[in-house]
């Protein structure tokens, strides 16, 4: 049973999101990846978010762009982690993503990463550590994850000038 | 019956939004002001917005701050115009409020107004030109507003340089 | 008798502003579309306004660049509901657009869209639902417009990772 | 054994900060609170970090200001999940710390929150949300507080005009 | 007969546009200074600007705030030197008057001077620098000023460091 | 004998600055363009604009971008008016180079124009415009210019929608 | 002779300015503070940076604010490291000084710090730090100044949550 | 014995990073260049760093990118002097690399310089003037290269107009 849900606003988010699937993928961690628009399906957006903690997630992640609304407000129907993404907008670099995610009131919480492709990939490790707390494989992978990059910063030495 | 709702996220956004009530009051145009919250009352929200148009509204203001929510998520459940007044954050200067509420994505649109007061008092003014499209009464009201700034701006001639 | 006015600064704002356009034509409103700038045909400007109202326009869409100034002098002349749209500038990615538009003082309103396409297309929508309050026939185009694109995202389930 | 770690870069932090502590209380969850400063105690940062998990950590939470390095070296060194809170700077407003925190590189996540107050109150909740995944006590601890801040909107409907 | 026109869009703008008045005043340039508001006296606007050279001005300084059109609309009636003013916003610290002043499209320019006291003062300065060219006694004016403010910074050496 | 000079930081700024050439040349001003850095000739900078009054100059229009100097460092030394372009810069989009350039303390003026292109041209305009209070030929030449741009948009009414 | 000059364009500067002479007499570094502006003693800035390596100093300390022509320029006459402090200016918080002192062009470096009182400290530290490369008092200064800040950090454990 | 250690986050920052290297070598000064990942290699990151100075290193150029806490987390371990340049990012254009590296708090400093290239580039520069101080070959090679570009410049005179 899928313990992560990747939610986003649109089909043309899904080159960034899937990233967050990627690294679910390598660590180990189920999950299920769907569209759910907070202005175009809003009670699609009710229904998922009100029935998630049932159906057995354990951390939502949610991406969107421009005057993104849809991590809040899933937020705001569920206690579930809720991880937000700001997909890069093309008018405005995703600041005005970023800032439509993050700044949540108090009361309701939306843990947001970097923005684009970089957040997204974040988003998953996020939710992997998370469920990490009470899964040991799952552990064991973040660990080995985290091990290889610093092994491959390491291996890394071949700064070479230009001649 | 009132044909304007005036919404906003919290209490303490009301020294804001009432400038869109007094601008109403002052153009002859009835009005509600009740809090909705988009993250904290999310079912409210729906409610009102769907059974707006059949209460009899012909706009809807909605005010908020930082991530600000509520007039996008009002605008995806109704076909009435919404008018979007981007509350001033604590932290910055709501720039955040105003990205968050004008950066709709294409489908789902939102009228933003200035940051702030003049933004407010401006969507009372914009709810009723909408209406004044049908309403002699209210379009009288209003050329008679704009009449009367155009004189105070005449009538204000004393610049004085201090001594 | 075209009840939509879109107006624009210069023929580079029509790729922008088309989709004001096409928006208005999706859901049945007749609309004129003509360039009128601010800073090099003042006069046009001034007459076309004041007269919007006479023509039998119900909503002005105004889109500019850069230091835009076209929505907000349109909305000096007239009591019609102007619906302003930041166009993209070449350097600042429309922030100064955004901004020129929206931070209107108290008294003279603009409702203001989002930078670039998907902000003209939603000006459309905008004009379309001030309309619709009083035109049956569109209402239900904007119904049956918002229904079509629920359904879209509905329908949109392949979100597949690269193997 | 407390959970959650609130730990800052120095003790001009801790009135933002406790706001994370003080929403811990509230929802059950016991934690301690430190200051440990990237760029003045390296080594303790370094300890504390390694160390979190064997301590029994869950969760840990990390404020601070300017180029705010805290939470995402902190995360550099852990497999807990670590909530990053942007402390408001004199100068511009925590979109310094913001930014400083947020746009981590992939392979290092920080789940960051709004500026100041209301930031480090979510960090709370954040944190809270992520250890009622299994704990029933704390999971009903934040269902009573979401649906007390819904109550508290819904009986809030006084708003009054000024004479 | 003045030479140099200062208006404002408000009275409000007064105690940062009287700095140009000061400033002219103290070299030697007659001025008037009006109220013309872009937004709510755009007739007042029009005749002002197109009769501005035939009332014998040789610069306007024109200063305004938030969607500052007012400098940019003058310029587009007269071919006198249009020097613009950013008047401090009480939202977004003047950076929304700085863009919507100087990013003129190719064809009507506004000279721009600094947000708030120091442009303002600079705009004075400026117009006289334009009249000096044909005007021995102001250009004896400026040069006086230049170097008695240089002469303020030499003669200031007393930096004290707190006992 | 050349009414204007116009200079930059670098030949990599001419093909942004040319443009104030083109205008200059269309309104019948004579010109010069040179290349003089503020950080990498600071003596020519310093030679250039004290004797620039001397040479016969009336304006002196000055492109930079980044840490855009030059137009300021010219104001330093000259009482002829200076113009500023902020040339667009590879990283910040000549926001550096705009506030680098604009915002200048009480007692040394730079009227600045609109980042790139526009801005140059604009810079052009202006120097004609200045030149134009005492010169009849060059004022025809703006007279004309503006004309023929205003009759530009009114010839164009093309705005077709795609199929 | 003293080692270190601090140089600002405004005695305006000095209450920021002073944290870079505090830092250097705590680090037992000699200083000279002046006052040279660039924009209103040109001459006095050429004069002293270029003696500046004959005068014996090893490092210069310059601050400014808004348009901060003051470090950039003093770099472009002498081969000693400048090290420029961005001073908070009234409207834009210093963004615009930092700008015009940090992106400099190829060729001509200043070393930036942070804005406002921060940035002058270290401007102070960076200093030291370079004379301490031959001079172990010195040296000796900053090991106890670091292990003093290390040591206040960790002594500084009382976090107390209002009652 | 290299006198300058030059070190990024990652090899994708080494495109930038190079011009500090092509610098020091024009002038003549040692370097190592290789790759320390604050937040991938912190164990790395303190090791270089605490051993930078009895490595015999007299300056370190630290560069990177978005969340940039590598030049920040140096200077925490070493009493030499640290050159910062932000790496250009893929989403904010640099700002957030800028703000992160720059805004050090009191006690810990960076010496930043420009976003990318010219700011490598310059970084090179700014440790060949801290060792030009006890080095003549190098203050040689820094006057000569100085020297170079000046007369590069005004070599520079073809500034010719498209026909």
């Amino acid at each position: 049973m899928p313990k992560v849900a990747i939610v986003m606003g649109s089909t043309s988010d899904w080159p960034t999101m899937q990233q967050a699937a990627i690294m679910l993928k390598e660590l180990g961690v189920d999950f299920d990846a769907k569209v759910v628009s907070a202005h175009r399906t809003p009670k699609l957006l009710t229904e998922f978010s009100e029935s998630a903690a049932d159906e057995g997630y354990h951390a939502i992640i949610a991406g969107a762009g421009g005057a993104a609304h849809l991590p809040g407000m899933i937020a705001a129907h569920t206690h579930l982690p809720v991880f937000g993404v700001p997909v890069r907008s093309s008018q405005l670099s995703g600041l005005d993503s970023l800032l439509s995610i993050v700044q949540m009131p108090k009361g309701v919480a939306v843990g947001t990463l970097a923005i684009g492709e970089a957040g997204a990939a974040n988003a998953g490790l996020m939710a992997a550590q998370v469920i990490a707390l009470h899964d040991e494989a799952v552990r064991a992978g973040i660990i080995a994850f985290r091990q290889k990059q610093t092994e491959k910063v390491l291996a890394n030495a071949d700064l070479e000038l230009p001649q």
